[in-house]
């Protein structure tokens, strides 16, 4: 049997590990499932006879050297940061490895040394990084295999709740990693390309800079820049192309009430407040406003940010009961951030039937026998419950597929990857279109940003 | 004669050497004046038979401990990174010294050193900060010594352009260094105190969260909260205070219309732009706002911000040539903050006559006798020309009455100090009232926050 060991078995790793113990007999497969966490994952394997679990810690190097000396092949699963220690360990024993993480530096030095002994160190293969990379060169490149040229590249993804599950004013629940929600956009002013000329957007400006996205049967959604839009221009051979762009994708109308908070200062990550232990959820939008011995709070915010009576996002701001002076903070020397995450967990967490919701949508233009064309191709994919989420399902499954397929020596060229040549993206592309994650494509009339061409 | 050494001649040092020189026959001093730039000290010397000129360079450790060697007391005018080379020579040689700056750690850290050699090493000595320790240190242990407890603080100085020479839009010119201007309120979260409770202003509201000042015969002047408001509570004994909040100040308007820079993104130092050089001023403001191939950079800025066609800062904008598609930026590689620096100094450079103004102002309520009192001080000073600057002679007097009072043995407690003792300030305030650098004090009932006691 082929042995395949998965280190650290969190949230999205359902679908990777059910993909594997489903072609464990037709693929002559064992899996070794290590981590700290049994219970869980002996629960998850269920007794299946091609998987057991390995109580593995990643800090002990010599249980984690044999575990991967045991193995044909590595997946990490644990937090990015400790791949690189996995890496390093595989390219030792001469094993592939398989991470759905952006490549850092440091796994990127290792490519020489991963290209000499022909392993493959293959990263970026979930969701985003990961589908979004393969559904994009795929289009890019049959555009170009026509003679095309990209003069337009614009990639959305988002992670939202589904519409079944949508039952609150802001269209929005924590179905992945609230920090990361509370603070996106921080930390540098978003750059990106529009008809040849750079744009940037501070971050105090960025939920008020959104443009909409609509999908068949699913209707209308918004778009805010990510601050990385050019990071891939180069990868992708996009060099010469006039508009570059990549954002977010949420539900209309939830950038224009997250800037509330961005305004008001919540977001801030930067500093404690020192007694936001003994605050109030109202004390707290208090200490962003200035002092009275009169006007109510409300009143306040609504001054400062010129907020009507009649504005929708004053509803949204009641439904997280953001007012109240009796609930309190509870966090001891929290950041404004920490303390927005706490009171957004309470409206935003998802419940044991909620469902999730992946949305990606590229936009490509270019120029083919002397006129302008576009093709939008987009992904939704449904969760099926809080186990089986569409999140676990885009990150594990291409994990698991080039997991296999690396064994299978479908997919060969060794070195540190990320999926963007066909040999990788046509047959995971292929298969997960087998498991109902579908790109939609379409012709539309290019519209660019100068339809008149100025 | 008693020697004094003055390293580093800069702007602020004119009124510096005019008051030494003045008083070199009386008091028996000789200057020796060491800066890389001779022609221009040499000039301001005029001949004077008790100053000679060094040509020295701070970087030259020998010739630097020479100089010092040769001096009875040492000034640093140098730039304040450079302060702390010399203070060591200083201390190593047994000579006080002299600076306006703010105590670095490394000069705190010479404290013990300084006392037990029985040397001077007085800092924060010029205008702010300076006069502002003193001056407030005066009327808060005056209402102590009566008994009275402090309740309120507040303390705003702005460097602005003289009534006479204010003739833009914005009621500003730059009168000291533009570049602390455009990044000021940059770097983190305002955080102050009012009516005890902690308030937070992130830097994009900085400029809406302004309050207004009167002083009379000179109008209306608005205040921007300082970043560090906190800074000196424990050091002017404020521990208990439930109001403290420090500013910079402004003429009424100027805060609105920055606001529109702050919010678009031009004062963001923390990357460049690539072909700055060749922008127009119209294309480095369009890097700000959406891409369209037919609304105007005007109009799309208008809506971006919703500004009214008839709003005074419109003006304000076009004042400063904002929109030029002729003007170039011709800086390389620069910030958003240096390109906005360049425009605006084509604007707000002093011409030749143009004088400039120093405003100080302190609100300070206390309770006594069971009732609530607020006494306001504030200084206006206007400078003569551009050698003789309201900036240099507030920088500059304190520092050269300060050097002679530390030669005639006034001021004489030993270590590293800052000006916040009676010692020290009662002689320096009274001699800078013969300078015509004066505080008026009046008596207003107490308003703070909170005039119902709520």
């Amino acid at each position: 049997m082929r042995k395949i060991l998965i280190i650290g078995f969190g949230k999205s790793a359902s679908y990777l590990l059910k993909y594997l113990l489903d072609k464990s007999d037709s693929e002559n497969l064992f899996i070794t499932v290590g981590d700290l966490n049994v219970q869980y994952t002996q629960s998850m394997i269920n007794n299946h006879k091609n998987a057991k679990v390995l109580k593995l810690d990643v800090f002990d190097e010599l249980a984690t050297t044999e575990a991967i000396n045991n193995a044909d092949i590595v997946v990490s699963m644990l937090p990015a940061r400790l791949h690189i220690g996995v890496a390093k360990i595989c390219v030792s024993l001469k094993k592939h490895m398989v991470t759905a993480s952006y490549i850092s530096k440091e796994m990127q030095d290792l490519n020489e040394e991963a290209k000499a002994n022909g392993l493959i160190l293959m990263n970026e293969i979930g969701v985003d990084p990961g589908i979004d990379h393969m559904s994009a060169m795929k289009v890019l490149n049959s555009i170009r295999a026509q003679g095309g040229k990209i003069i337009l590249f614009e990639s959305f993804t988002g992670g939202l709740v589904a519409p079944e599950s949508d039952n609150n004013l802001w269209n929005y629940k924590f179905t992945w990693n609230p920090r990361n929600v509370v603070t996106a956009g921080q930390g540098g002013t978003a750059k990106f390309l529009q008809e040849g000329t750079y744009k940037y957007i501070p971050y105090h400006r960025l939920f008020r800079r959104t443009e909409f996205l609509e999908i068949d049967a699913y209707g209308r959604f918004e778009v805010y820049a990510n601050r990385d839009s050019l990071k891939y221009q180069n990868i992708y051979g996009l060099d010469d192309v006039k508009t570059l762009y990549r954002g977010t994708i949420r539900r209309v109308g939830f950038s224009r009430a997250w800037n509330i908070f961005v305004m008001l200062g919540m977001t801030d990550d930067s500093y404690t407040i020192d007694d936001s232990e003994n605050m109030s959820y109202r004390d707290f939008v208090n200490a962003f406003l200035p002092y009275s011995h009169s006007d109510s709070v409300e009143l306040k915010l609504r001054h400062q940010l010129k907020i009507d009576q009649d504005d929708i996002v004053w509803s949204k701001l009641i439904e997280l009961d953001l007012f109240n002076a009796n609930k309190r903070v509870e966090l001891k020397k929290a950041t404004p951030a920490q303390i927005l995450q706490k009171i957004l967990m309470d409206s935003w967490t998802l419940s044991e039937k909620d469902k999730d919701m992946i949305v990606m949508y590229h936009k490509i233009g270019y120029e083919l026998g002397g006129k302008k064309h576009q093709i939008d191709a987009n992904m939704v994919v449904i969760g099926e419950d809080q186990t089986y989420t569409a999140m676990a399902k885009t990150v594990g499954l291409p994990v698991a597929i080039a997991t296999l397929a690396i064994l299978n020596k479908k997919i060969t060229t060794p070195g540190v990857q990320i999926p963007i040549t066909s040999e990788i993206y046509n047959p995971i592309l292929k298969e997960l279109q087998n498991h109902g994650i579908i790109f939609h494509e379409k012709k539309t009339p290019y519209l660019g940003y100068n339809p008149l061409n100025n």
